[in-house]
C-alpha cells in the first residue's frame, strides 16, 4: 500500500508517518511506500519498514498534483495548508495554497481514469464563527470569520461533492486545538494552551495571557494521528454524503489544565506559570469555540482523550521519555 | 447611479430591470445607467428613464469581469449561473460558470482600487441537503446534495469573506422556488408547481406528477424582484458577517395550491389539471426542503407573499393583464 502525505513535514504529518513506521501497516494492510510532500524536506521516520520518499513541491502550481498522484497512492492524507494567521495576513497566498492547491489535487484525481483513492482532508473548527452555541452541535452552520476558516469550509464542500460524484472516497476531519504541541513556543494566539504545560515540564517559565476561566477544546497529537488512521481506514458507507466531521476532543478551562498539571507534576512545576494578561490575545480567544457535541464522529468510531490529565500524560510519554523537570 | 446585472437576460434579471424602469430609481437615487450582461442579448425595458446597455459575454473567461466593472457600477446584481440540472450534467461547466465566474468577479472588484460596490449574490435553497428539519432554521448547516448547491454554498462563503475584508459590500439571498414562473412549461423537475397554475389559467391542460400532499416553498417573481431591490438598498450594518440569508416565502401543499386556484379562478380552470404520477419526479421532489423559518431575513425587512392566493393574483396581474381563460 502506497500512502501520500501532503504537508508531510509538519508536526501532525511527521507523527502520522512515524506511527505508520511503528505499525508497519494501515488498516491491516502492509505499507510498502510513503511519499511525504511539503514545501520543505520531510524527515524520514526511524527504522521504517517501507520505502520513504520526500518530495519538495508547491501543490498550488498547476501540474504538481498530477505528478504526486501519477503512481496512484491508495490513501492520500491532505494536511498541506497555510495556517490561520498567515492566510489572514496574505489573502492571495491563503487562497492560492488552501483553495487552489486543494482544487488542483481534487481535479488531478478526478481526471485520473479508474483511480478512486481514500482522501483524508484535515479541516478545522475555524469553519465555525461566533456567536455560536456553548456546545456546538454537528448540524450547526459554518460561518467562518477568517479567510482560513472560509478556505477550509470550501474544501469540505468540494470534498463532499467530489465524493458524492464518485471521484474519490473523501473524509473531512475538523481537528481540535492540538495540545500539548511539541517544540518551541510560537506566536500563534493559541500557543499558550500548550506553552503552560510544555514549558513548565521542561523547567522553563511560561506566560498565561488570559483568565484561567477561558474554556477551550483540546486533543493530543497522538489523538490527531489516530483520527487520520481511522479516517484512512474506516468504512465510509456509514458516513453518508455529509463527510465533514467535527472530531472529538476534551473541553476544559485553563484552571482545569493547571489543576491537572499540579496533579501530574506537582506544585513546583505549576509555579513556573506566570500570569500576565494580554488584552489582544484575550479578545481573540473570546471569539473561539469552547465546546462541541461531536456525536457523529463518536458514533463513527473516532476517539480522543476524555480528560486533561490524560493529555498531559500522553505528552510526557510521547515527547519526554516519561520524565520531566520536577 | 449605474447598476450592473449579471445574468440580466434571465427571467428575474429582466423583471428587475423592468422594475427599475418603472421606478426610475433605486433606494431613492435616480438610476442613470443599467448594464445587462448575459450569454445572450438582454431585451431593453420599455420606456426606460436611463441608458440601457446589453453586453454579451462569458463571465467565466479571464478578463471579462474587469471589463464589466471598468466603469465602477455602484450596484452589482449577480444572477449569472448555470442551473441545477445543467451543473449536475456537466461538472466542468457548472464549476467554471458558477464558481470560477463568481471568483473572477469578486477578484476583479478586489483589485479595483477605491471601489466598494454593493454586491447582491443570488443563492438558492439548494445549499441545503436532505435530511433536514421540517422547518429549516437560519442556523441549519449547508450540506448540498448537488454540484449546483455546492457551488452556491461556496459563493456564499466567498461573499462573506470578501465582505468581511472590505472588498465589497455583499448580500447573499437564497431564493425560494419562483412561482408562478411565466413562459412555457420546461423540463425542470420543479416545473409542475408553476405549470399547474399557469397552464390552466391559459386554457391549457397541465400535468401534476406528484401527490397533492407534497409541500413546497414558494415566492412570486414580483417578490424575487423585491428581494433584489431590498438587498441592493438595505443598511448592511444590520446584517453582520453572516451575509447569506434564506429569503421569506410561503410553504404550502399542492392541495392548497389547487384549492386557491379554485377560489381565484373557479372549478373549470382546476379541471384542466390532469393527475399522472411520475415516480422519477416524485423521488426528486421528496429530497427537497418543504418549509423554512427565515427569521433573520424577515427581521431585516425582506417580504414575500403570506398565502398562495396572493401568489396566483400576482401572476394574473403581472403576466395576464388581470384576466384568464374561464
Amino acid at each position: 500500500m502506497h500512502i501520500l502525505v501532503l504537508g508531510g513535514a509538519g508536526m501532525v504529518g511527521r507523527k502520522f508517518i512515524e506511527r505508520l513506521a511503528r505499525d508497519g501497516g494501515l488498516g491491516g494492510k502492509p505499507v510498502t511506500r510513503v511519499t511525504a510532500q511539503d514545501v520543505v524536506p520531510a524527515t524520514p521516520p526511524a527504522a521504517a519498514p517501507f520505502d520513504f520518499e520526500s518530495v519538495v513541491s508547491d501543490l498550488s502550481l498547476a501540474g504538481e498534483a498530477e505528478k504526486l498522484i501519477a503512481t496512484r497512492p491508495e490513501v492520500i492524507i491532505h494536511l498541506a495548508a497555510v495556517v490561520s494567521g498567515e492566510a489572514e495576513a496574505d489573502f492571495d497566498k491563503g487562497y492560492r495554497i488552501n483553495l487552489d492547491g486543494t482544487r488542483y489535487l481534487f481535479e488531478a484525481i478526478r481526471h485520473a481514469e479508474g483511480y478512486m483513492p481514500r482522501l483524508v482532508f484535515t479541516s478545522s473548527v475555524a469553519v465555525f464563527g461566533a456567536p455560536f452555541h456553548e456546545k456546538i452541535e454537528d448540524e450547526f452552520f459554518t460561518t467562518p470569520l477568517t479567510s482560513y476558516g472560509t478556505q477550509k469550509a470550501i474544501g469540505e464542500l468540494l470534498l463532499c461533492d467530489y465524493s458524492r460524484r464518485g471521484f474519490f472516497d473523501g473524509v473531512g476531519i475538523r481537528l481540535p486545538t492540538i495540545c500539548v504541541r511539541p517544540g518551541k513556543p510560537n506566536k500563534a494566539a493559541s500557543g499558550f494552551f500548550s506553552n503552560i504545560i510544555r514549558e513548565p515540564l521542561n523547567g522553563e517559565e511560561a506566560v498565561l495571557p488570559v483568565s484561567d476561566q477561558v474554556r477551550h477544546w483540546h486533543a493530543s497529537p497522538r489523538s490527531a494521528v489516530g483520527f487520520l488512521v481511522h479516517a484512512a481506514t474506516m468504512d465510509t458507507a456509514a458516513i453518508g454524503p455529509r463527510r465533514a466531521l467535527t472530531m472529538p476532543g476534551y473541553s476544559c478551562t485553563v484552571a482545569e489544565q493547571i489543576e491537572m498539571l499540579r496533579k501530574v507534576a506537582g506544585e513546583n512545576v505549576v509555579k513556573r506559570i506566570r500570569r500576565e494578561t494580554d488584552p489582544v490575545i484575550d479578545r481573540i480567544v473570546a471569539g473561539w469555540p469552547r465546546n462541541f457535541d461531536p456525536q457523529r464522529a463518536l458514533a463513527l468510531g473516532f476517539r480522543a482523550e476524555s480528560n486533561f490529565e490524560e493529555i498531559i500524560r500522553v505528552h510526557i510519554e510521547d515527547e519526554l521519555h516519561g520524565t520531566f523537570v520536577k
